[in-house]
């Protein structure tokens, strides 16, 4: 159900002509009352047309929000005020076809950056899209299915619990790094809240979650993860929110990861024993992007002393002689140097989908971990040419 | 001649029995009377065997150094204690042969991180360096052969000025990045200068060239940069020093990035306009460590979009508005947006060897140049597996 598992929200996704090829390239979600809402950016200071448009409707209804419409195949970033005049148009028509004010629509948008937004194209058949919205099952996955770009497969979750609901979908692919992927992310829930809760509990349902993939270090422009509550349930206490978002966010996130761009291998670096979660933190992000680290995961070759070097340039506090490291829980380096261990558990460990690193640095409490990939040839093949 | 250019230098390489191959793994690099030394290492915290070493070796005597001795094959880092002895024994059998203090004698080593080394073997080996030593071209040439790794051509470069002579090799590969690659470097002069102004003009050389090229974001665990001065020449002022220390970096350096591990292409990324000069090295950095943009260097894609996404992402003053991107001197986004351009021209130039991308950030007076490479299936081969 995802997305139109709470109560009021509907959804579709249909074909509106961005993409030459034909498919699914525009989502939208509606809610039947509108909604408190609360949302995450990107923190990239050259911020998409749809980011910065979304960011001053929530600026000006005080983040009251009935709709959220998602198109994929043209980022519109770096498109100036034709791009910004393209946004205002599409959530311009969104609103008359639901009879809301254009304020209460944002818009998110993915693809290539720099390409002028082809919306003349777009406008009819975004006019029509709200014809077939739908609250089933059905209509929720045309609406996660139209939001991929390079996904293979479309990312939903609902979770609940208390007898709150929440729902969402997303989509990633490659560029997933600091502070969010080239990633999309609408949830919904029945919950009843104010949009100071919701944005404390969306905030930190982000910071392990969205905030802790790291593919390839790159920051996308139009990175944006939104979230409607309309009130249609109970209330939920901030602890239950947060924790529910949580848990969507979580498995929303290892799905990003599982079907990376050109990747064989989705990997999670955790860190224990840092100085400090902040520094755990930073320990794994610099592994997590060390390229040489991912071409050896690449090769299912445990060279755990590529792993120390890129965490002993991390920038933090740290030891070889008090440091641990292991694969899929099997220890192979402690002290700063290689110890016995069993091979070809290791190796078994490695010749799985998801791998684990985990290092110790045996000086504080600091912990975290990081979602990231290998890199192979399938992901230079996907990047080497926007053609 | 390299480093046997100066007077009283003298240098050879052979295969000591580290590289199972039998290639030359083994360097040497003598001065025939006590040199004035200067040295810059890795800022990785798990620093190896050889770096500490050196390090302890130039604060017992004060700097002063007659020899140097380069191995390949084997990084003897993340060895513990082993590791150590077996620097001290290489140390002494150097000293031994060239009669003397094993404090004296300086020692570098690359190759695989975390592999005991393999002592014994090279032992016999390393006493009997001294033996083929030579002043002549071919000399220098063995000795610059013989700490290749996966470098394909020996890197060597002699410079002279007002009476001053500067000789140098290096090998680089992969790990070019953050404060120095995965590189040794051996620099020799006939200068009379003392071991400060030696010191800060090697500093002062390190920063535009080694300190500028990022490879793949990684520091490796043995960086180092050493420069012996013999005072068998004239005297050198500071400011010559600084220049010819210089531009015997600089050549090496883009001799490095040429022959990086896998690379296709050898790029400069210049940042300009930015609010300090910090800032455009951090841009520059940023975008040259982008795993996308390097990807689409290896498919001779000008995807400027990527590149303003980067550097809007480098955590410096920047604004889209005022920002301008040129692929080999060709304008093709201005202001944010993509410009009308020579689309041959800019295909011509991303065919040649070494491509450039300027951004201008028109902000400041801060300037910056990083070299770097792009990203392809070469890169990966070399890396996936340490076999």
């Amino acid at each position: 159900m995802s997305v139109t598992a709470p109560a009021g929200f509907s959804a579709t996704g249909a074909s509106v002509g961005i993409k030459a090829s034909g498919v699914p390239d525009a989502a939208l979600v509606v809610s039947a009352r509108p909604a408190v809402a609360a949302a995450v950016f990107t923190q990239n200071k050259a911020p998409a047309a749809p980011v910065q448009t979304s960011r001053a409707h929530l600026a000006t209804t005080g983040s009251v929000v009935s709709a959220v419409l998602l198109t994929s195949g043209n980022a519109n970033a770096a498109t100036g005020d034709a791009g910004l005049a393209a946004c205002s148009a599409l959530c311009g028509d969104v609103a008359t076809t639901i009879g809301r004010p254009s304020d209460e629509v944002l818009i998110c948008q993915t693809g290539l950056i720099g390409i002028p937004f082809p919306i003349d194209a777009a406008r009819p058949g975004v006019s029509t899209l709200a014809a077939t919205l739908g609250h089933d099952e059905a209509a929720a996955h045309r609406a996660a299915t139209a939001i991929m770009t390079t996904d293979t497969f479309a990312k939903e979750v609902v979770v609940e619990r208390d007898g709150v609901t929440v729902g969402g979908m997303a989509k990633g692919a490659a560029m997933l790094a600091p502070d969010m992927a080239t990633m999309l992310c609408v949830l919904t829930t029945d919950a009843v809240t104010d949009p100071t809760t919701l944005q404390r509990a969306l905030s930190a349902a982000v910071a392990p979650s969205f905030n802790s993939m790291d593919v390839d270090g790159a920051t996308s422009t139009n990175d944006t993860v939104i979230v409607l509550a309309n009130g249609s349930g109970v209330e939920a206490s901030e602890s239950l929110l947060t924790e529910l978002l949580t848990e969507a966010c979580m498995k929303l996130a290892e799905d990003m990861v599982t079907d990376a761009e050109g990747a064989t291998k989705a990997v999670r670096i955790t860190v224990t024993g840092a100085a400090s979660d902040a520094e755990a933190h930073a320990g794994a992000r610099k592994v997590a992007n060390s390229q040489l680290v991912k071409c050896s995961l690449n090769g299912e070759d445990p060279y755990w002393g590529r792993v120390l070097s890129d965490i002993a340039t991390a920038r933090i506090e740290m030891d070889p002689s008090t440091t641990t490291i292991a694969y899929g829980g099997i220890t192979v380096s402690a002290g700063g140097v290689g110890v016995d261990h069993d091979a070809a558990a290791v190796a078994a460990h490695m010749a799985e989908r998801w791998n684990w690193i985990s290092i110790d640095l045996g000086l504080g409490p600091g912990t975290a971990s990081i979602l990231t990939t290998d890199l192979g040839y399938g992901y230079i093949d996907e990047n080497r040419t926007t053609s």
